[in-house]
């Protein structure tokens, strides 16, 4: 077998990922991007010495020097400019959230004063010099808070909005098209003959794809060399990458590696020692790169959850960590070839266990509805894979 | 301590989701829908005796007879209506997809087979009745693909596709409407004064729930009474949701309690034994519910992930199966409440790791950033919690 290993080929899928630039966004938009500026704070945080607790606002050394009953001078609402205790021996009352009135340095919380005709009494045995959050006390003026490269969760959405980030650069997402071939396709919305099948793999590699491109389109390439080099030629100068499914096999009509090399596009591999996925060919032309992935649903499915997605994700800034899950019974495989095991997950006290569901190979697509992920078995001298062995996982 | 448990919040909480209805999408915008339908093959899974391999079609029974030379008769490819092998001694060339030819019932793969001058000889000690995928392995007509209530990852899309669902019903998601309070708050494109802030829990909630919602409309209500419960009354009418952020504390401007009360809106409970976010009110009017959250940041997001998004979930019908996490290093907590503790997640060797990363409290929005998940440390006795327990998690 001359034709290279998973891990070979998940090199040079990594090797050759691509930039797409960078653009500026609406920040409510940039969930899941990637950060292409320093996002630093704007002042500091909290910008002012903002009061955590409800009731009243003293001078503490006032309490320590013994003193219990403070009339009440002011109130100071969240949203109001400072204000300032002018009798030292007075209180403010104060609102969660409101500036500290200047001249004050401790807030007693309602529930240990006693409130009555304008005096607050505070009660015994309390702590002063609290339930203030102090200026810069989090994070200082110009202190960087998320890095170039940080990919933006929905948490982060409050931090722009904190520093008015009303716009943000962020890296660009690429244009992807997805190929179907093979002439026993007919349309979703199309009765099938009998010896037809609906185009169903590009519909389900589209959607696993979607959320890291800009727009992902569909062509369809009849099994004919000429008009496939004619096609693939457009494709190539009008996108960042290709996804093809189907037509890389050994038949007659699987014209696609030949067409993708008559068009340029320099071959990368062709064959992987994999099931499923053998036939999957890899290469590029200039900037974009080709993924020509085998017609099998459950095939197709699994090359790009393995290797276009990764590409993808590292392309666009986003770490690639593949988590690991414990085989939860035993399973035997005999070809020598690395094994993409559907598994469903679970999460017992904190251990991620990976139970089989094998289904009926490489044409059953039904059965990955009933799987979360790839268990990616190595190609190995004996054809067991113990209970509890620890593996990487794809998830889908 | 009156009020209610982390676990009796819950429980409020799940014991009051809601139905939306449902309603007839295109199948392409189906992903993470929940089926209203039960999806049932079309026909045979799949339709035909498909071949797997390319290669030549033969009767297995002649090369199980001694005979290893077959001339070809025809070429069968994959969208042609199936042909016949007219003499039983003959092969017909065949391609991965296609239909078995009549009389046939074994593939040889081409690398099993030298062709020469229109004859092809078979190599010795070859299996047949091999390499087909007979009509109807994987799943029969009128077999139930997915069931009502499951919800749809990338792969269904292409069993979608395949039995040419073009439109699918699904559970129809809320509308939600998220309301801030508080007279500091300015917009993000405006300039704060030093006693002022900017906007932000409101966008990071937003965004967390956007996934799950048909719409998520903002509104700001003014700390006075009157306006904001002529408002509310409006925002019940319209939405199914109310997510209000702020103004639920003991403070003389938090008037919500009291907003929601007076239009109507039955309390089912306020406050809770946790930190942060003790101050949450939690209500319903009608068929809307309303969840008026801290307005610390922190405090808010906690909440929303904990309680509003739970909640929206098994609302429109996704499984909640709360993770489990093991505590990385140990922890101390003193107050008689439960804990939300900030954590990176690592996943060690299929062993799920949360790292505690604690930041400075309930305003510490920025810290958000370096962590995965709230870690849900319980109320007990002992205010240590052990490396290597195990305790759910809340990833954001």
């Amino acid at each position: 077998m001359d034709f290279i290993t998973v891990a070979q080929a998940s090199q040079i899928v990594l090797e050759n990922t691509q930039s797409f630039g960078v653009e500026t966004i609406p920040f409510q938009k940039s969930k899941g991007r990637i950060l292409a500026e320093e996002l630093k704070a704007d002042r500091d945080f909290p910008p002012f010495d903002r009061v955590t607790m409800d009731g009243i606002s003293i001078q503490g050394k006032t309490y320590e020097g013994g003193q219990r009953e403070f009339p009440i001078e002011s109130i100071q609402y969240a949203g109001e400019p400072q204000k300032t205790l002018v009798n030292l021996n007075s209180c403010v009352e104060i609102m969660t959230g409101a500036s500290l009135p200047k001249n004050t340095d401790s807030v007693i919380r309602y529930e240990d004063v006693l409130l009555e005709n304008g005096i607050a009494t505070i009660n015994e045995g309390i702590s002063v010099f609290k339930n203030v959050h102090k200026k810069g006390h989090d994070r200082t003026k110009d202190e960087v808070l998320l890095p170039i490269g940080h990919q933006l969760k929905s948490a982060d959405l409050a931090i722009l909005a904190t520093v008015g980030k009303n716009q943000v650069k962020v890296k660009k997402l690429p244009k992807i098209a997805i190929i179907t071939s093979g002439d026993e396709l007919v349309e979703v919305n199309q009765a099938p003959k009998s010896h037809q099948i609906r185009k169903s793999n590009i519909y389900a590699i589209a959607s696993l794809l979607e959320p890291f491109a800009t727009s992902v389109s569909q062509f369809h390439l009849k099994d004919e060399l000429q008009k496939s080099i004619e096609m693939l030629q457009n494709i190539f100068e009008e996108y960042d990458a290709i996804i093809l499914s189907g037509g890389v096999s050994a038949g007659k009509k699987d014209y696609l590696p030949q067409a993708l090399e008559a068009v340029g596009a320099e071959k990368l591999f062709h064959k992987i020692q994999q099931r499923p996925g053998k036939p999957m060919w890899f290469g590029k032309k200039g900037k974009t790169l080709a993924f020509a992935l085998p017609g099998n649903p459950v095939s197709s499915f699994m090359c790009a959850v393995r290797y276009v997605l990764p590409w993808l994700q590292k392309s666009i800034g986003i770490k690639i960590e593949p988590e690991m899950a414990i085989l939860d019974q035993e399973v035997s495989f005999k070809p020598k070839l690395g094994y993409f095991l559907q598994v469903k997950l679970e999460n017992k006290e904190g251990v991620l266990k990976a139970i089989p569901i094998e289904g009926g190979g490489s044409g059953d697509l039904a059965n990955l509805s009933l799987n979360d992920a790839f268990l990616e078995l190595p190609n190995q001298e004996s054809p067991s894979f113990e209970k509890g062995s620890v593996y990487p996982i794809w998830r889908f």
